[in-house]
């Protein structure tokens, strides 16, 4: 196995003569533009912050599932990756990198390697094909690289050409990171924040009733009523508009939205308060929590993106010993044309409303999500997203949804990550695999060179800023 | 952007010089023979009466939703182009027109530009790429060749080398314009009715009982009980065969027929009759109705085809104000397998019974679809339709159904449309299509250069014809 | 249409020039490498007892229901072919073989022909095209040859280099065939059992009483009670482990399993005993055995396999007059992610606990069984199977699963086949099909050709053993 990494610049081009040259053309045209990452998780305080990052495996390893859950599968314990393990030493960061490299080949295949072998070329200037042999020298470069001023986020950020950035944010978060970045004369770039109320929509969850109290609190609202709940949200959407957010995000275990009787509502919504709801109550009443986040979008004209349908913490041992988001998460079918319905018939032809569906489960793209696309004004088909952002389900993707609802209703890409650093990587690949699809339109003759230049820019800047409103 | 329009003749062929030199053979042996269109929407009116179109958006635009659906979705009011509006003018026709030119950038990847493009190209001899520019130039040229004789129905009819075509009526029709066709001597062309029964077969649409009240007028059977409504069904399509009719055509929310008890079905057609129905008694009513429809197939031979599975009229507002088929109608996910074993343990290996079953939920082609035709002698899996008959979509079909069943259980191209200048473009978009399929194979020797060629026609004239027994 | 055969040493790897190259030398990597085959119908008596087989027809036609089904969808009567007629002359088994060659065209595009042209060439070195001119000789030339020593069962194990089999046994079963094998000092193979314990874990099943009757008077432990059972069952597992067996295969209505309350178990056990359960009770006493055999599992560490989800025998005047496995049994919709939970929460992580899941639902690959397989050490993606055994499926299965799960977490190629002379022809189109897809990932520089050449080995060798523990 040769030790010298290899990262060709056609890379995820097609590998036939013709349609890499053309191929090539398109790319070449967009792979300098700005990145524009209208949802993700990096957090706000690194760039109000500004520090060194600790570690390799402290920035690349511990904190992302995607590798993570693949060590997992091949037998790795996540502690021995640093999950969850709050006094991680030195030794063991060391000792968890060399384990990541050494399992190196598990890899194969996956975006992952996609992904971290342009950080490791691009970003630290790396080419060694990471191995067990190879671990110590990969970890100390990368770890020198990181103490120097050059590979703090703000830098990167720069070096990175991202002109606009979302994180993800707690309703009841008072968005002071966003905030000193906004208040920095000296470094003014869009980092704004998403409002994501999903813990304030599930009346079943423990932790509700103390949240609808601290978002009282927080609010300046009192939520003892529903009426007084919906006006609390309200305050605290405004409060995110006001602080550059440009869309909220939710994520239930349906699509469903609908309205319930008001009276209805203060009912149920009393009942949850009063810990007293049932199971099917409980679920009818966050449809109806969800289908007023709507409203609220169809008034604020924030857009609202959702990615239902996800089993979380399917493996309930590791959720108990490590927490949330350790890859333990599995998408499930899901349904969005009757579950859309009532949603869509109160604000679906309203132009000040804006919805962009994620999902996981394909079967829904050239099925429900093209089609609806293809007719409803303020319906956007989100870019493939977690497990199946990855070269060809990107492709699989563009050939399901392109044919009914054209390239302008579709997202442009989400990175929808915490993973700075794999932030330009992440995009390069959608740049590249699209590039591809659009050569092969060309290459048979569906688009003549010049749209497929003029679309290649729009999926990386008209798209994005459309479909959530970047201004 | 350029102007002039490119319409290659290459155009959907592998873009791969070894594997588009086979295709370009296979396409060639194909893509002049006439053309066998076994179900479609083109009004019977055209060939009877053979008037002159009335103008480029009257023809082109307003009435096809694939059209109209996508320029609604980019913020187009249905209004604007014509949609339900008897008194638009000729000044409003142009606009139209020219908001479509003006938008030609969303179709992009679509199957709207092919057959746009080859419609512009191949039917009118016009070269130029729509756009706000070219629009009017476009418009008057087209309206021009409307008014001459050579671009009436049955000029068109027998320029596109059209050899068959079904209609699409209802089970009352008179089939006055069909009878028409057929008694002229001078143009005697087959011109088809197709029994389309579905408002008889859902005792909760609100028009049910006046529609069996009808049936039982036009065929002068009493629908007071059971019996009659089945002997008046009977009547009718004994009527439609006598008319050349060869299919039934039947969309219902699900896929689902079974026999009812004959004292359980007369009660429940007696409680359909008095309007005192049940919902869940209705759905079972409507399943003992086709089940029956399934039956009399068997011993009239006329070919059963079913697409179930669509929510029609999902955005409410706009079913009120422009009416059904605007493009507000989704697939939904649609069970088979166990949906149609009654019918097929009943009918499913008799000689007489015929079943084409339609879908656009891709995810049954490989799992129910393709396995149950490489059984049943009876079940020809149905050409991809209305959402997914488009390149890719078209290719995934024969990648996914063609490993179980083999070509000769699918349905050869279906158009499915009202459009009838889509028509020559439509069939020549499936023959390139299968054309890039068959040499794939022939391309991994999966099957010989003869093999190919044989299959090539076969697609185009045997399997329609086998099918829909077309005579 | 020529009549001799073409089978070019090309077929199914790319046909773009570049790709080929590539996949060519991946394919002569591993075309010659032996073959596992972890789990497949071969009856073990052929192995024990070596005889000749009887005619042309009884070895390739009559058992094989890929080919029957086919020829019954296209109006052959299953009766003709031989399907269960005890008295079938040497006549009709040669003009059933007529039947079958005069067909021959049906097989276009499907895998059957991939495999019947492969054992024409391969093992019989015949280059006929079959048809009804050809039949005869086809059928005089097999037939001679399948007299011959050469040609009897453990001579073909030997010639197509087979490493390991499995077959598919009863737990009732005396293992007799598969001793004799052990005990035969001249000829030491691995032809081990398969534990399938399906009729006895369906307690709606008719037969199950006397089932598990004869289940206790097997293992001499008393399934009186529903420890009785599990005692037994456990019994008969070890047995089936000392006689090399590797796995246990598991066929039911979906993927459920679910541990009961013990007490309920019993109580549930009784009455099916009784034939007094109900058709829910059944149920899920059905899944708390699931769930028992995934816990024996754990302990005794035999591979788990499951593959739900089949209507079986749906076309039942045909299940009647011909049994079971003649071709009417069909994939239907499954779900993963909450039916495994409970049993990947209580063994999901065990080391000794291993599950490979089978699925002709090719929608759960990137959604539920890549991911699955990505985070749970224990759970591995079964290769595309029965009607999804092809070469396009196979192509989508490597594209849907290795993006989450990567190469390690699939089970390498099952041929489950009991057409012991399709063997090598089934795993060669699998090795074919995996180089092309490896070819396509170095070609686009996914993979170095080190890379890809080192997991080409592993598909064929690693990925088997280890999923299905051979040793």
């Amino acid at each position: 196995m040769a030790t010298k990494l290899s990262v060709n610049p056609d890379r995820l081009l097609p590998s036939e003569p013709g349609l890499r040259e053309i191929a090539r053309e398109l790319y070449q045209s967009v792979k300098d533009l700005p990145i524009i990452s209208p949802h993700g998780h990096v957090p706000p305080q690194w760039f109000a912050e500004n520090p060194n990052f600790k570690n390799p495996t402290h920035l690349l390893l511990t904190p992302d599932h995607y590798i993570n859950r693949l060590l997992h599968a091949y037998g790795v314990d996540l502690a021995d990756l640093g999950v969850a393990q709050p006094d991680f030493t030195d030794d063991q960061a060391r000792n968890a990198f060399r384990i990541f490299c050494s399992h190196w080949k598990i890899y194969r295949g996956t975006p992952m390697k996609f992904w971290f072998e342009s950080e490791l070329a691009d970003v630290f200037g790396i080419d060694l094909v990471p191995s067990e042999e190879t671990s110590d020298e990969i970890y100390d470069r990368i770890d020198a690289l990181l103490k120097t001023d050059e590979y703090r986020p703000r830098e990167l950020f720069d070096r990175f050409r991202i002109e606009f950035i979302a994180t993800t944010d707690d309703p009841c978060d008072d968005l002071a990171y966003h905030q000193a970045v906004a208040a920095d004369a000296d470094w003014q770039r869009a980092v704004v924040p998403t409002f994501r109320p999903d813990r304030y929509l599930e009346p079943l969850k423990p932790t509700w009733n103390a949240d609808v109290d601290r978002l009282a609190e927080v609010s300046g609202v009192d939520t003892g009523t529903y009426k007084g709940y919906i006006a609390a949200m309200e305050n605290r959407r405004a409060f995110f508009k006001e602080n550059g957010a440009i869309s909220t995000d939710h994520s239930h275990a349906d699509a469903q939205a609908e309205k319930l009787d008001p009276i209805e509502a203060e009912r149920l919504y009393a009942a949850a308060r009063a810990g007293t709801i049932s199971v099917e109550d409980a679920i009818r009443l966050r449809r109806d929590f969800v289908f007023e986040q709507a409203r609220m979008a169809s008034e604020d004209g924030l857009v609202m993106t959702i990615h239902p349908a996800v089993a979380r913490n399917h493996h309930e041992p590791t959720f108990a010993k490590f927490g949330a988001d350790v890859g333990t998460d599995y998408p499930i079918h899901v349904e969005f044309v009757n579950a859309l319905k009532p949603m869509l018939n109160a604000f679906g032809t309203n132009p000040n409303f804006q919805l962009v569906v994620f999902t996981m489960d394909e079967a829904v793209f050239s099925r429900e999500l093209g089609p609806m696309a293809s007719f409803y004004p303020s319906v956007y088909v989100g870019a493939p997203w977690w497990f199946i952002d990855t070269p060809d389900a990107v492709m699989r993707y563009r050939r399901a949804v392109t044919e009914s609802c054209g390239f302008g209703k579709t997202s442009g890409m989400i990175d929808d990550t915490r993973a700075l650093l794999s932030i330009p990587a992440r995009h390069d690949m959608a740049r590249r695999v699209d590039s591809a699809y659009l050569a092969a339109l060309v290459g048979d003759h569906r688009l003549t060179m010049d749209e497929a230049l003029d679309t290649a820019y729009d999926l990386v800047v008209t798209n994005p800023k459309k479909a959530f409103r970047v201004k």
